[in-house]
């Protein structure tokens, strides 16, 4: 997650000259951006320099970055969600989907590429708070005063979202990624109500695609056993759980994605190591793809960046 | 929890004339802002006002509120903290004991005073981060690179609160809460590894005086039952997790507080009453106390407040 955001060196000299939307917009810089961080690190595979807010600009709202995000209009009912004009995904996201082919082409076929979208609940909760928040509290008002309309925002957007991560798989995407990032924040009751059921139409919408989703939610564990009810091929886990307990409640099969704490990058080399040894000792490396549980923060050393990769691969050696 | 702040006209009134540590200074104006609440609303207790950062202040860090919370200097290493000059709790914190003994001499019996701290882990990180953080990079680096001096800081921090629960409950409190409110952002075993012996200390330092202790952590579910190894009286829940889950995991008997999603108080009255007779019909409202899962935020109606109490007391007399 976040791979090359907030940290390369190259990607911060590429932001100098470019806005984030420019970036985003221009196949070549965004394929570029991509591809940075495996010029860098010997990873397995990379992730798309997207957004998840793409979809909201798809559907017609006004999507800025620059200083503090923005959406607007907000929703903040039926009216302001009738007044927007979307477009097709196909033509409004087209610069996703020629960064996707440039990379696609690029990686040849040793690495993965991997695809994204937001889960509905979450993309939507940015529609109607109009920006990042700490309360919700736009949020949860029209949540619990207009759950029907909510509701309808949140199968408009899985089904932008279905059609979006299609168009991925076309253009070369050999796994897909779901954030729900806001998720975590529900009530056990409120994600069944309301985050699942439109989640789910995702993963149903793709089914048979035959390209395996990941589903990610910041503080799965409160909601671990209605999350697997998506039908996703894989879980992405955050740290604060840990992926023996996943398996516990969810089945010794379970694929899982992750889970250290972005934070034990600050970390000397010799404790990264450690710790990522030992998640992987804990899992033994099976049905597991070793990742960090959270993105990247800003100010997290490249040198941590470097240890965690390098214990993953170091493991991955003792092991064979 | 948050009663008073941040919603009541009348309390902004008095914040229009006085800065936040001016009202939390002075014992009379502490007092006129924690009977605020009960005069609007028919509570069962008042919440003292105070603020966490109290500690940090006596061991000798400057705390201020104003724009943007600071704590200087911020403890980087032994030698920033070996550099503070700090004071006896008694004499540095004794306006809120003044405060405290004010409002149980206006309170008479039938209603309680609820004291409290912060937890060790969530006072030490203020002081680490100099602040609020949304990465928590200056508290991560410190905790693996020198955990056995943030080990040291964790018990000098729950050492000085021993201290001052004693003395609040010299000063008339009936029953006090440790707050964890950062707890929740460590993985299971970084909770287990510092968070959890320095708040079982301060629980230890207590213990026999007779005045029950209630431990929150936002985020409790995913350590559970490592929190309930402090020993504490009661355990305070958010909304993520239900109560019955709560119980189902530490027993039966397991007295809770909480834990409506402060979130719904921005619903239609309707919708708070229901949602809190489910609550309270989820534990049948024995060794529960009713509460919100988190704080009031800004932004919360007063007639969503008014509904959740209403709601409370209408369960108690159906009940009846």
């Amino acid at each position: 997650m976040r791979q090359a955001g907030r940290t390369l060196p190259e990607y911060m000299a590429l932001r100098e000259q470019h806005s984030f939307l420019e970036l985003m917009g221009t196949p070549e810089l965004a394929a570029e951006v991509t591809l940075q961080p495996l010029r860098r690190f010997p990873l397995d595979a990379a992730v798309i320099f997207s957004d998840i807010l793409v979809i909201p600009a798809a559907l017609g709202q006004a999507v800025g970055f620059e200083g503090g995000l923005s959406l607007s209009p907000a929703i903040s009912g039926p009216a302001d969600f009738a007044s927007l004009s979307g477009s097709p995904v196909a033509e409004k996201l087209a610069h996703v989907l020629a960064a996707l082919k440039l990379v696609r082409a690029e990686l040849g076929s040793e690495k993965a590429l991997l695809g994204f979208a937001g889960a509905p609940f979450t993309v939507a909760s940015y529609m109607v708070e109009g920006g990042s928040s700490k309360s919700y509290a736009r949020l949860k008002s029209l949540m619990y005063r207009e759950p029907e309309f909510f509701r309808e925002l949140l199968f408009a957007v899985a089904d932008a979202t279905v059609e979006y991560l299609k168009l991925q798989f076309d253009a070369g995407a050999d796994a897909v990624q779901l954030f729900d990032s806001w998720a975590g924040e529900l009530s056990p009751e409120d994600y069944r109500e309301f985050a699942l059921p439109a989640a789910r139409r995702v993963a149903e919408g793709i089914r048979g695609s035959g390209v395996p989703l990941i589903y990610f939610i910041n503080g799965i564990g409160n909601v671990l056993e209605s999350a697997s009810e998506i039908g996703a091929d894989i879980i992405g886990v955050d740290w604060r759980i840990s992926l023996p307990e996943v398996r516990r409640r969810l089945g010794a099969d379970t694929v899982v994605q992750g889970n250290l704490d972005p934070g034990v990058l600050f970390a000397p080399p010799e404790e990264i190591t450690r710790r990522t040894h030992a998640m992987l000792d804990s899992t033994g490396g099976r049905g597991h793809i070793a990742n960090l549980g959270h993105g990247l923060m800003p100010g997290i050393p490249l040198t941590g960046i470097g240890a965690f990769i390098d214990a993953v691969i170091s493991w991955r050696r003792e092991d064979a």
